[in-house]
């Protein structure tokens, strides 16, 4: 199976690398990282082990070519450079997988190619980039995968034991819709309050007492938003996520890291999307729209 | 009339030096401009005609003994130091008034003072201290004030009387609390976003429908607590508010200024205030509450 990945960075560079050296075949659009990458492969430090993985490294999507499998693993605020780097890649059997955050991913796809070639995974990783061609896995790394049609297929359940067999829990999801919106429970409150409150870490949000009723106000909204999009997110699900968070300790979130290196922020597919989502369907997210209107004046432009 | 200023930076330098120009016996209490006022007095740069103003110079409270008026005009953020400073220049008769921002000033001072004595005044004044004992005033200044009890007294116009004669338009009002909480219905949105916006001026917020929203919420949550207290103050004040706005430019908010200057942020009577007393009546309050948690944490230390 010929696997493309756009994007090789903390989150692509560690997929790649695991599928590869289990043996498939890997191609990376690399950007400044090609020499590196080309000469010596990508190496990933791991409390599971460290190991290095030979991939196919270009310079151009049409080096690549068509590929029976391409996967997405760029910031969303790249998005609108991605349509003219998947010509090259897919064809009409092609599928292509979105790891990215948020929502709106698959829709802007779909937009180019058929939802039946369109599935979209959220990953639980965390992991830096540490140089060119560097990675640093820190902890989990498990998948949930969905096809944007909904519904498991036998290739939904081939897609996950693809990376089952290269050491990456994955599995085969009926709903994309709310698995995308269950990350956001987490991701919209931590992320957000992360900007907007100074740098906040996961502990100073549950910490304090203040912020953590603004995170729980803003758990609230998102699952009112994700049941009225027909996803069923009970209530219990904040108590849930809060516990989850509570051993992460002075966990930094991407978008504090992204803010911090002067990168653009994931606004619109973390938090402006569903904003926007709630509005179409008639309801009030004040919370969300205070922090949505906040937080896009601390982006870097992309 | 001896009339005695804890605070002598831009708000009171300002009105220590018109009281003490219209001919008013005005001592102030001086920390680090000790030395210049001493020497030079006041001087005000104004539109309306710069002048200087001979005043009293202290180091300590204990040197200005007891005076008919003592006005606060100290940021609310050194509120605890100030119980102390009263002390010796407050007798039986002393009026006790404070200019000084948001919720829970004449509160404080009424734990050590009886209510009768104390009266409040809300300023709208555009002015800055550009050095020490130098004002620089740029737009307004006019006073409403009131009885802490409240209703209008005799001497409450008298009060009046002596800031109109020294040219600072004043006029006493009926309700401290509805003054205070119509100036809340600006402060609020305005001070509170120009921090967790990274340094939104009033125009930039003006400017984007989706900070604008959010200044109308909070906006709806003041007067509605406002309501709640028993203060009339229409929905129509929010267009009003705006509209009022709308000419002041790329105005920075005083909490602006204190933030890159270094300073603590008067949140505590801003924002920490007027949520609590809406949590105290049942209210939800949740963008207000949002704002109070995030911006807690962009304040210096006091």
């Amino acid at each position: 199976m010929k696997i493309c990945f756009i994007g090789t960075g903390a989150l692509g560079g560690y997929y790649a690398a695991r599928l590869a050296h289990a043996g498939e075949e890997v191609h990376c659009l690399c950007r400044s990282d090609y020499d590196i990458v080309a000469r010596e492969g990508l190496r990933v430090k791991s409390r599971d082990g460290d190991f290095d993985a030979k991939v196919h490294a270009h310079r151009t999507a049409e080096a690549i070519g068509v590929s029976d499998l391409v996967i997405l693993s760029v910031k969303t605020t790249s998005n609108e450079d991605i349509p003219p780097l998947l010509k090259p890649v897919v064809g009409p059997d092609t599928i292509l997988l979105t790891l990215q955050n948020g929502l709106g991913n698959e829709e802007l796809l779909n937009q180019h190619y058929p939802a039946a070639q369109i599935m979209g995974g959220v990953c639980f990783l965390c992991s830096n980039r540490t140089g060119p061609g560097r990675i640093h896995h820190i902890a989990h790394g498990y998948i949930h995968l969905a096809e944007f049609s909904g519904g498991v297929r036998e290739r939904t359940r081939e897609m996950a034991r693809l990376f089952s067999r290269a050491k990456v829990r994955c599995e085969a999801m009926e709903s994309l819709g709310e698995i995308r919106w269950r990350k956001l429970v987490w991701n919209i409150p931590f992320n957000g309050l992360s900007i907007t409150a100074n740098g906040a870490t996961v502990e100073d949000i549950l910490l304090d007492p203040e912020l953590l009723l603004t995170a729980r106000e803003l758990m609230a909204e998102t699952i009112q938003t994700a049941n009225a999009e027909g996803h069923a997110i009970a209530e219990a699900f904040i108590a849930q996520n809060i516990n989850y968070s509570s051993n992460m300790g002075p966990y930094k979130t991407s978008m504090q890291l992204d803010f911090e290196g002067g990168r653009p922020l994931e606004i619109e597919a973390i938090i402006g999307e569903p904003v926007r989502r709630a509005w179409r369907l008639g309801l009030k997210v004040p919370v969300m729209q205070e922090l949505y209107s906040t937080i896009r004046r601390w982006s870097a432009k992309s």
